[in-house]
């Protein structure tokens, strides 16, 4: 048993666990609620804990304890944050190694050669590696950055709802309908606003999109911003022989067909995910004699 | 002493109080630190209070006891937060009455006639009065609005900065500065935005404007946006005969000089502050036969 491990995934919106073996072979995963290290810690660290547990019922290890498994955890926001915020008390693994989160999912999409990934969920960010060369910008969460997070985006929304009930921008289908979900009182909508947390904002994103794909004015505004960032930031990585380019998180599927030509032309699909680049990490952490699994 | 009663001009910076006699004349002023009912409603209280004290003392009323005293409060935030979480323990007022703070900040300088007024501090809020018919825009708060405020401002320096240090915009004076003032390390500087207050990053806003007077060009290009903002929300008051269009708050000196020449030429000092509107108001509400001190 002291040969297994635990993986994980934890960003604004989910906190995803794998248990492995020696070699890196998953023997299951499991998903509970968000794993926030930033704005929500107790609640991160709860997710996580549960997460495990949840993996190891699932993979018929109920019994096993989790101070006796070593664990890798990629987090959103460790960037910033220390894990200190998780650290007292301390997590009940027998060993915690914290990663950030743009490593397990550039481990999970591209492996260890070069190559460039952006990762759109609750949070944005980016990673290159050029020649061996780590590169990373953004992932300075929801206050100071992410400028095209499922966070922002619905911030932007509420915003631009905000002002076209002021009557200083146009209204739109989607900006009545929001408000009107707040009984057309926009102090209840703000009082939604000031208390959310950044997962609570990604949760607006999707509609976003859709009301965008509807021809929704002030959805278009803010998603032709939010691409125009995103398409500058990859011409700022330049690189246009990048061996794999692979947009991750949950909003991947929504930019890509709203990018620039240059850009979507060139995509290629990770070949795995983050929790998958979580357990290979951990393979070398915790066991770098042992062979990886074969695919 | 019942016919004595309490002002109080609460914001995101400051919190002042006056105290007047029936008629409205002012007795004494003084001033404590932010009342942010919103982010901060336990310190805005403690704040309200100590400045009442002040006043008192300043008034050598110090044995009067605030039970015994009416009071009126405008305070920013009032718009989208029942005051509510300033009700428990309740204020230890005789009476107390909440008001939006642009309220007060019309009374002062318009009084009780037709015009407009913008306020530019921690937040930023626009008040009409045209025939009568009144119109408010803006004052939605620091997550959800308050566009040209000096919270505002402030995180898109720290903003910008991330993105500077990031490669994805130029670096200027400014932004090799703030970071400088944080290692050069962005996840300190991120601690501080993630933990910060409006007020925090209205701090930072007196430097923009300072870097901008001085060509700095990220500095420059958050002060356009945000004179955009302002000239174009003045635009949609239209109202181009206005008797009285004044700016006010703490950063209207600083705006002033870069609105368009439109807006920037018909401008008009306020009558008088906030707080000496809220004295106007409070001897309406508290004592409506007394006539008004004279001028």
């Amino acid at each position: 048993m002291q040969d297994l491990m635990v993986a994980i995934d934890g960003g604004g919106s989910t906190c995803r666990a794998a248990i492995a073996d020696r070699s890196g072979r998953i023997l299951g995963r499991a998903t509970t609620g968000p794993a926030n290290i930033v704005s929500a810690p107790q609640e991160a660290r709860a997710n996580i804990v549960a997460a495990t547990q949840a993996v190891l019922a699932e993979a018929g290890l109920a019994d096993c304890s989790l101070s006796q498994l070593p664990a890798l955890l990629g987090l959103a926001g460790v960037n910033t944050s220390t894990p200190d915020t998780l650290a007292e008390p301390p997590l009940p693994f027998a060993r915690t190694v914290f990663v950030d989160d743009v490593e397990i999912a550039f481990e999970g999409a591209i492996g260890e050669g070069d190559g460039l990934i952006a990762i759109f969920g609750t949070g944005s960010v980016f990673m290159s590696r050029r020649g061996g060369k780590v590169t990373k910008a953004g992932g300075w969460g929801f206050v100071s950055g992410d400028q095209a997070s499922g966070a922002r985006l619905g911030q932007a929304l509420i915003e631009q709802t905000l002002l076209a009930h002021d009557g200083l921008r146009a209204q739109s289908g989607l900006s009545r309908a929001l408000l009107g979900e707040y009984g057309d009182d926009p102090g209840r909508l703000v009082a939604f606003a000031t208390a959310a947390a950044p997962v609570d904002f990604a949760r607006l994103a999707p509609r976003l999109f859709k009301a965008a794909d509807e021809g929704d004015g002030l959805a278009l505004a803010i998603l032709t911003e939010a691409c125009g960032f995103i398409d500058r930031a990859l011409d700022h990585f330049g690189w246009g022989d990048c061996p794999r380019l692979c947009l991750m998180g949950g909003l991947a599927p929504l930019y890509r067909p709203r990018l620039a030509a240059r850009h979507r032309d060139r995509l290629s699909e990770p070949r795995a995910d983050a929790l998958t680049g979580a357990v290979a990490m951990a393979r070398r952490h915790f066991h770098p004699a042992a062979a990886p699994p074969r695919p």
